[in-house]
């Protein structure tokens, strides 16, 4: 039986979780690939700390160059997160003419063109299953299983921190902040949890699927973003009175020659099946020109989920060096391909849910009816909640589909209306 | 551009999507792909319907060999259905040399280990991502992505017509046959549909997707199969009250080396995601060992989604071809290595939903809870109908988890209780 060496560098959460998979799992991936997938080397700073996972420290180091310069090793799995140093040892490993498997959306979101130029020059392998939605196989999905379609939009709940605090926060009604501590204190948010929170990880996700969905690169600084934390807890509330549950969506469309790539809350009707997806799970949704409505739904995140991904990945490269198969140039040029044109947010097309926080005085719906109308945007239905001991009184509307643009234009008016007390609040509603 | 010779046997509903995909996607297909899909002769035995899509006629034939035996053709797709003439065909083929797509479950969970075993021989592909749950791409799912995993469990909405039968009786409470006749008319139903309501198909696509997540080919004959002919919506309205939903599940397990696989009638936790899954809609759910739950849902049968499975299948095996790449013996193993081990059905354990029908009388309560846990079977809530003017009442209970042996004695037993007035319903319980 032919072994594959491999190396790792990163040492982390996800990297003991590969470290294990790959220990308990050899019988049953020796029996299902016909070889040996020996780790050889193991790179990490810090060599102290307690993985759970026991290994021969022979085959321990601090630097990542025993890694990637070991001409013995055959692939190498990048799990050091960020987009410095993980860029030099990913790019070092390419050159070095080794096959490569990362989980690290970050650096595929901002430097993967790069990265995937050198992959195709040295005919390797660039592995990134676990880069999106962890232990969903969505990359092959959307790759593979989906190349004889148009991808007509993508939707997907792809930042499980997101969908935990969103879910929360619609069940007990409380406060973004308390849920985020809360969160935090469960580990389903990060000490700094600005990357999630903000919508920047659904944004790195998001380029990725676009970029293979739509084969070309999509520039990351394209993705108009919004993240959760403005979210109050009175929108889940109404949007609940409405039929709708709000979720974090990563949306990109494509129509006429140009892509829309979006990340922001979103109203979605009850009774989609993304609305039926809570706490840390991760869904996206799929409608292809053949195939219809797909969804797949799963863990995001955590260690297992995630290091199941990246052996899948391996076990793919080991496949191909065992039988001689080249990498699979046909993926690459699917994303280092030519730029893809995005739309501008301004020329977007969605409907709004919107709230006016007005002084409780007749003729305040009659105006904002009126800016609204004048701006070609139709309201559905208006909630007017009735008079409060409050200063000012909210009123909900819902609108048929229009345009970012003037919706941006009509909201500046609103808010600069005398009886309008406070910022007004503009969520999108989709319905996928 | 290289091209590769394509020969369709089969021009039905889905031949002809396939022929309208590889017509109208060509563009796609080629910039995906880096090479040309070439239809170079289609059989089948009426050549005079008209298909909604145009071909050349001369590349029409009413003589499957003339594809099966052209030296020029690279990919034979079988799209004839049954397990005769698609058997003699599919052999014919794979032992010309040639690559093989086919979307027939019920040839491959009946005659599949023969077909793996002449693919294995000829070094040639067998795709059959169609055969199961149509547009999903849930074999390279199971095969390719989760392949570091040990599958927990797959519990599987696998039947269009039975889920849509099931939704809506559910949604209107009106009988089976009423239902059914509705399907029937929609076209969603075939004229003869025992294969489906009887719960078979759904056993080929069980037998193929256990297949290949266990490693080792399932005997069909030792799947247990119920169908939904015998549901009363009374129990679906009892299951609701319960808060359950009765859905056709496809159920593979694996426990101390031993698997289960069963289809029947399952009473599903309203909450749980597949309970959501309504109408023609497939979905598999699936516990992996480091993935945790995953789901995938879509259509799982009609022209372009099981067409869009047929190409994907297609493209893989062309870029293989492209690429000089040999076909991937070690998926053929998986599905052609020994039988497995399956465990009986009267030893599987599940908890269960009752209904008694028995005279209207003290004591009948107390005579079946007898008689359960005279067989260990522990009773977790009863709901004992009031009064009525009929003869007999229903009492129904659902059990903790017992042995399904067990159960059927001890149903033997109740039944010929003398109050008991018509056979018990016995519907297995599963939280997957």
């Amino acid at each position: 039986m032919k072994t594959i060496n491999i190396g790792l560098v990163g040492f982390g959460t996800v990297g003991s979780g590969v470290v294990t998979l790959l220990k308990e799992q050899a019988p049953l991936l020796e029996r299902r690939v016909g070889g040996r997938l020996r780790l050889k080397r193991i790179a990490d700073i810090d060599l102290t700390r307690a993985r759970g996972v026991e290994v021969d420290p022979k085959i321990l180091t601090t630097d990542a160059r025993e890694v990637t310069e070991d001409a013995t090793i055959d692939i190498v799995i990048e799990l050091i997160g960020g987009t410095t140093v993980a860029r030099e040892v990913s790019l070092a490993a390419l050159r070095n003419g080794k096959h490569l498997v990362t989980a690290n959306k970050a650096l595929l979101a901002t430097h993967g063109l790069e990265l995937f130029r050198v992959a195709a020059e040295r005919r390797v392998d660039l592995g990134f299953e676990a880069s999106v939605c962890g232990g969903i196989p969505i990359i092959r999905a959307v790759r593979e299983g989906l190349v004889a379609n148009r991808i007509q939009s993508i939707s997907g709940i792809v930042n499980g921190t997101c969908n935990y605090i969103l879910t929360k926060m619609t069940e007990l009604g409380v406060p973004f902040a308390e849920v985020l501590k809360e969160a935090q204190a469960k580990g389903y948010a990060e000490a700094d949890p600005s990357l999630d929170i903000d919508g920047v990880d659904a944004a790195h996700k998001l380029q990725i699927l676009a970029s293979i969905a739509y084969g070309g690169f999509v520039d990351f600084n394209a993705i108009h973003i919004e993240g959760i934390r403005g979210i109050d807890p009175a929108d889940i509330q109404y949007a609940k009175d409405l039929g709708y549950r709000v979720k974090l969506l990563a949306i990109a469309k494509e129509a006429d020659g140009e892509i829309e790539v979006r990340v922001h809350p979103t109203l979605v009707p009850e009774d989609h099946l993304l609305a039926s997806v809570g706490g840390v799970y991760n869904a996206v949704y799929i409608v292809g020109d053949a195939t219809g409505s797909l969804m797949f739904y799963g863990r995001g995140a955590g260690q297992m989920p995630t290091a199941s991904a990246v052996v899948s990945d391996v076990v793919e490269i080991v496949e191909n060096i065992l039988h001689q198969r080249p990498s699979r140039p046909s993926h690459i040029p699917q994303i280092a391909g030519e730029g893809l044109r995005t739309k501008a947010m301004e020329e977007i097309r969605t409907c709004y849910y919107l709230r006016v926080m007005a002084a409780d005085k007749p003729g305040v719906l009659s105006k904002v009816s009126g800016i609204l109308g004048h701006h070609d945007i139709s309201i559905t239905s208006v909630i007017q909640k009735g008079r409060h001991a409050r200063e000012s009184v909210p009123v909900v509307m819902m609108t048929h589909e229009a345009v970012e643009g003037a919706m941006r234009k009509a909201l500046a008016e609103i808010d600069s209306v005398d009886v309008v007390r406070e910022k007004t609040v503009c969520l999108r509603v989709e319905e996928p």
